[in-house]
């Protein structure tokens, strides 16, 4: 159902995630209180397991061994504000894949500052909705190797030469709080196994968007419908990922 | 089933929550770590929007273009308490109703001293239980045009002038973290829509009552009964109300 | 289903659930942001009743009151890291019990440094997985009074003189977020009922595996599996228990 999403197949996305399955890579996740339970839960519904320590003198240490790092701005504290400059050194000198979700970052000088900070480091993808991404707008211009990854009723990932849409999901999506940051963490999940940063975010959107339709085929309203779309993303198969990617 | 709530029928109610859904206003809520998640959720149920940021550096400006304005005691952070008067002179300036939830103020003189501050302000609206509005009691009486809102097996409203009981609700609200923390966002999502502080605080409780009893009703414990009064709050209609409000 | 288990029955267990819910006593729980809210409600689900301030101003007021007290290394902020000592005060002064859950303490110097500075403590009952047991085993055995708590497939509770073998449970406990930390908050509120720190350890793990077990032959997934634990464990009752004790 997405136009340029011919060029993904189910095979491709169900590949991706038999990979994280096995290797279980650990995701950092500088993320946000509202959202960090559900963030956690998500990663852990694919395989990936979640870190999230955030105090300056040690999140070094436990990001170093991590497969990706997730840097989240809602909720930024002024010690998660100081853990950024080390995440971002982290990434660095091990060549982690990073994930940048610019919460709120239109509302947000302080948050604009810290995503430009960010956005120097090469090759960062961005997730966020088409406010957060214009406002954006002129950083990502400025960022070597961007992926933007903009999220909405039909998802848009542009990189350097490459491009998906993903025309899946429900509307109940946004109805739920820590939704749209826990697909973030999905994007960096799915790219420590999967060197096309594109690719990973077009696979993480598809099963996402997908079990988020199998979800919404049960639930009842936006409380019941959290946990079926855990329990979905959990069950996802190639046969259910093919059965909606026509 | 409620004595002065006879003077609140589930039209305006219903009218109350209706404008909510149809003006999508943003309430700021500095609140607990513990009921982030569930207050922004409730939010999203009645179509509000939640923003929850407390560093002192954006909070005002993050803050600045909400409906109204939560402040929540629990969890308490030396940044959160830096937030407080940031939040007080962006209410004071711009006119927003304020919501102070007072949680555990009788265990902590930290949580008094808070609570004394934010009532300053005139026209606050307190939502608490029996023993935090107690150990409150002094600072309520002193404060000006302020709004009680008692909550309990029976809610009791009390304003400048204007009172209401309302006696909807399950025990199993009792038995999930961050419910009583919840409501009183939902009462400040109501009062960006009603001007009568007492009138919106009824309506609110009123709704979050009646969804509770239709939770209970689909609930096997408390863990499924959180999903079922989001599911019950986010389907709420007229019918629905006027059935339980006699 | 469990060697050691042989020595723990159906009503030692429901003896120390009921005295929980009787007596209702509260677990202060200095505890990771991620976790916060799931541990709540598991306490909640059993009678207890949590609070969770970490302010270094209020920590020891708030906690002074408490039955007993749970340090949580995970997310831990400055502010915790300052919260710390002055539970350690309250627990010594009170002669409150204490629970130690040293999350990923293996990835982080400041966690072992403030995991050894609790352990200064005599009494201390710790609760972790494997990993964590094994990083922390130095510290361990120069702990005056401690008890091992090492949880897994089966669960092993080491203390001076008395040992249990708890091998209850389901493979879904492991992919819901908080789930391990959350039974160290039930181990803290067994305690304040059962003086014996293993036989209080044990019957938490009892009751908890039991309720994942029940909970797991009710869900269709990890989301389902966490609301229906929270129910089974708000259910369990000795016949329940007896049924799975063998």
């Amino acid at each position: 159902m997405s136009a340029a999403s011919a060029s993904l197949d189910a095979a491709q996305v169900a590949s991706i995630l038999a990979r994280v399955a096995e290797r279980r890579p650990r995701v950092h996740c500088l993320t946000n209180t509202v959202a960090q339970n559900v963030t956690a839960n998500m990663l852990l519904a694919v395989g990936a397991i979640p870190s999230m320590a955030s105090h300056p003198e040690e999140v070094a240490a436990v990001a170093a061994g991590a497969g990706a790092i997730l840097i989240n701005l809602g909720t930024i504290s002024s010690e998660g504000e100081r853990a950024i400059p080390k995440l971002l050194d982290v990434a660095r000198e091990r060549g982690l894949p990073l994930v940048l979700d610019p919460v709120f970052v239109e509302l947000s000088p302080l948050r604009m500052r810290l995503a430009q900070a960010v956005l120097r480091l090469p090759g960062v993808s961005v997730r966020g909705n088409a406010a957060e991404m214009a406002a954006l707008d002129p950083a990502l211009a400025r960022a070597q190797g961007v992926l933007r990854v903009t999220t909405g009723r039909i998802d848009r990932i542009e990189g350097a030469g490459s491009a998906y849409l993903v025309a899946h999901g429900h509307a109940l999506m946004t109805r739920v709080t820590g939704l749209g940051c826990a697909s973030s963490a999905l994007v960096a999940a799915c790219r420590t196994v999967e060197p096309d940063p594109a690719l990973a975010a077009a696979a993480a959107l598809t099963a996402y968007g997908i079990a988020g339709e199998i979800a919404a085929g049960r639930a009842a309203g936006p409380g019941s419908f959290a946990m079926h779309l855990i329990d979905a993303l959990a069950g996802l198969d190639e046969a259910a990922l093919a059965a909606r990617m026509g």
